[in-house]
């Protein structure tokens, strides 16, 4: 599954984990102003924001994971399975299919201001993009350095919720997630303090007792509260390499290593790649599972007044370097 | 604190994460054959099996966190505050100091089979390095591909257990650590089961609830759980490259967050460093905090028959590729 | 907070723990069938089931906390604070005070299926007994022996879900507490399997680990888990004495013991009372925090044609058998 | 398994559970002053101090589970499988069968500093009772109401310790059950402060809150520190009647309900028996699985000059008090 978290030093840092048991040929891709993004229902959007992002590029358009436009907005969808539920087009709605989503946003909003706004109007559809495969089921976090939403489409409509935390992974839904935090309130980064008897000498033998109770599994509930909490807890200096570096700490507290979640067929899920969007400079960061070291791509040294897709595919293996 | 770990693929691995909330300035030494290890009370070793680790050097002398020798023996030293108590020295016995264990053992063992025939005849001593400073309160993980064992030298003695799962952390004792495990024998990397009604139609609604119940915070005992499940589960291809890649991951489950851990005086507990020795390649790997591609140093391109030690300052600085 | 439970042997049970830091002053009540219900908006009810259940009487109005009626069918109210909402009268509903619900549904309902029907168009308002008081927050399970419904009035109006554990507690709203359940799903009382690792010879060192993770503390969620263990894996006989003496056994799980819960100004919560009806038989079974022998009061004992409401008040002294 | 706790009030208190799933047919059992106790290896002891606890009764001897002697002193045998090692005779110690150990110090003991005492020079053999039979596996706690210790006969020899929180279970050994307690030392029957994140607004939305991670579950590591917090906590007045029940409240948070732990052949452990013994009276009170009402027998209402055992059979029915 995947978890997604913000990150604000002197800029505003957003990105996620992919933790699936195959790939699907995700590459980096730059979208400039001028590539017309053709809507099923909306018509055609012929110049728009740019933005930088992970994707698959299919029949020449781009699928984005999560991106971030040049104005900072970023937004990013991750797997909501069995919650999910997409509309038939209706009346007075902005009929958004799933998949065109993330360019319906980032496209035209400056700011997850902006984006609540559009929200109240926005019908996401089952339209298919391949007409053999099903919308994948999807939850979405948008967020620019002044905040953070989440939207929710599922049985009942559109649900939009202010997300304190930034911080958004899979089931169950994310109001309930942020409801079982109240749960883990006592877990602190510093040493714990006996309040169990005054009659006895308890004492912390270990650093890092404080947060005892915190869970480590791969679960998306546990993965919620082990973000959460490292990353409300992180500190960092504020420079560029200091923040990038603790952004990927963070994301590195909920990585799944292979062989600890079990898929059907005996295959195993991982994360494939994890992100980091300096939101503010537009530089997309990765690491893939096989490659430790982060590679970089800068949206604003691609030229952003064209039409076509920029197109960096991954670096997978590990990039090791020999000092002797 | 911190947590070592064996792994064999085709090769044997062995490597370690320091946590600690300063650096006392380490960096991989390659000791070679004629180095002269002068010892307190079992004079000079003149010749020796060669090793590669990470040390620091204190009047020239390799200070080891943790190495491998030529032969492919390992051995690391992590804190064991509060147990471990080191004895004056005693007659018909082997008087190694404590800072002078891992010289011993690397400079003349092939095997954790004999090393731990040397085990029986010593006497870890409180000799100081330095007079002003007290001995560092370790326990030991020797290992090789055969096998691995974990010495603690406490108030009864000089104790040597057999260790199964190739994990050492800090606190409690090792003994009582693998008792905690039979806590947790139902954890799996496999979707759960639902053993609580048959009469409750319960699910897994997330990939990775059959390991719901691993701790995820950073104290002693829960990285052994989280490292000892980790490991024993984990899964790769056998070649360099994919093995060093999981060696890392391994222990990226229990990496130290800046923040997640604070201590005394406001300073936070950080994964120093984090390394992989490849056994029988001589080669040493490792990650720093604020650098996530992975660096090597192989013994084997150095002269072995040399007498001073070769010394490689450790890279820092996040190295980010740039695509663009 | 409370617990309220069903069991189900030959005859089917219901009951509940009553958890506060002080008394109303409550007591066992038999309604009988001719005792005449005044409601506030729906008329007076004057000749209806009669009903027995623990009650506060107030102006000569038993403000029932759950009760049985002669039909077999069980009701429970329990804290819901925070989640409550009952609104203003509405036209084409049955408008029923939240205080004149248990009357409202015991007195004219056969089973839980006939309750369902009514609770289609049902309010409950936001009338208050006292005009000082605000009405309790509350919520509700209803329960024969075919079935079990909660029901919860919120902000989005009334909702009634099916209880497939037949238990309740109190936040969060029932629906979370269930999907909760999924987390504990792999708790069993047999003796736990290695998981783990096939390599490693962990065992069960205790009787009872296979239910390692049941919650123990007294929050309403972790009573929830540790009642629907409890209550799902109860085996008892199916005679009377022995149905009633696990039924007790089951609340006894989730007892509050004085001095685990300290509420606002140093007053600690404890298990005021746990009863037990058996519903086939009109019998109400309790005990009190400081009686721990089964007092019973048989509604059938009663002159059921009555306009009067039976008393009896609490016995709450230990009632201890002296031997010599 | 079992759990044995301490209370103090205005008198002190002291009793077990005893948890399994079949009963050998114990009884309340007196043995005055005079009745012989035969040992295996020191003699016979013809007067000694009288006593009250549960017993099975052998060949006219009494086999106690636990008991208290006239003078205040307790003591209780618990189940310690696969730990316990009872040796063969030694010169120059006492020579006490293992079934002989509670008579030897209840006999001759005032208090548990003079117990200590005599422990130092025990040694506790692996006689038999029955030749068929191996003895039983046990440690035990001795308490008065200054202090209490346990002893554990392991391969090592006979350990005595400190027991500050005057609980006991069955395994692992003590010292560990008392280490573990250091990784509950923040759980409180406060509600719970927000460590988490001051950003966060996070909230107690149930009381009970603040003892969130106490496991919940029969093994005997949970059972230690589930009875070690509500012991530690418990809140009661002085009154015999008070101490009496709040006593069997903290004893009711480790009980066994038939069900949750399932055996061998598909047996049931229960808390076949709860006792409470009025160490500062000489009175023994009990509860059994089938009948929740508390029954007593007082030591001192018996002639203590005798040399018969006085028996009383449990009283195993549920003892319903019928109020119409």
């Amino acid at each position: 599954m995947c978890t997604a978290v913000t990150y604000c030093t002197r800029d505003f840092y957003f990105g996620r984990t992919l933790d699936y048991d195959r790939t699907f040929g995700e590459e980096v891709v730059v979208t400039p102003r001028k590539y017309p993004f053709k809507f099923r229902c909306m018509g055609t959007m012929e110049t728009h924001y740019a933005m930088i992002g992970m994707a698959h590029i299919a029949e020449g358009y781009p699928l984005y994971y999560e991106a971030v436009n040049e104005k900072g907005l970023c937004m990013a969808g991750l797997n909501f399975v069995g919650n999910a539920d997409y509309k038939k087009e209706m009346l007075d709605r902005d009929n958004v299919a799933q998949f065109e989503f993330i360019p319906w946003i980032l496209g035209q909003c400056d700011s997850a201001a902006q984006a609540s706004g559009l929200l109240e109007r926005i019908n996401l559809t089952d339209h298919r993009f391949y007409s053999e495969l099903p919308p994948a089921q999807l939850h979405w976090l948008i967020a620019d350095r002044h905040g953070a939403v989440t939207v929710e489409a599922v049985k009942d409509g559109i649900r939009v919720y202010d997300n304190p935390v930034g911080v958004l992974t899979n089931n169950p839904p994310f109001e309930e997630q942020m409801f079982q935090l109240n749960n883990y309130m006592h877990l602190s980064p510093k040493e714990p303090q006996n309040h169990f008897s005054e009659k006895l000498s308890l004492r912390a033998y270990s650093r890092g007792m404080g947060a005892l109770g915190l869970p480590g599994d791969l679960s998306s509930q546990s993965r919620f509260v082990r973000a959460a909490f490292t990353k409300m807890n992180a500190v960092s200096g504020d420079s560029e390499e200091e923040s990038v570096s603790q952004f990927f700490h963070i994301l590195g507290a909920v990585q799944n290593q292979r062989g600890c979640c079990q898929t059907d067929g005996g295959r195993y899920e991982i994360t494939i790649y994890t992100s980091c969007c300096n939101a503010d400079r537009g530089i997309y960061y990765y690491t893939t599972y096989e490659n430790h070291q982060i590679t970089a791509v800068d949206m604003f040294r691609e030229n952003l007044e064209e039409t076509q897709l920029a197109r960096y595919p991954l670096i997978t293996g590990e990039q090791i370097r020999w000092e002797n």
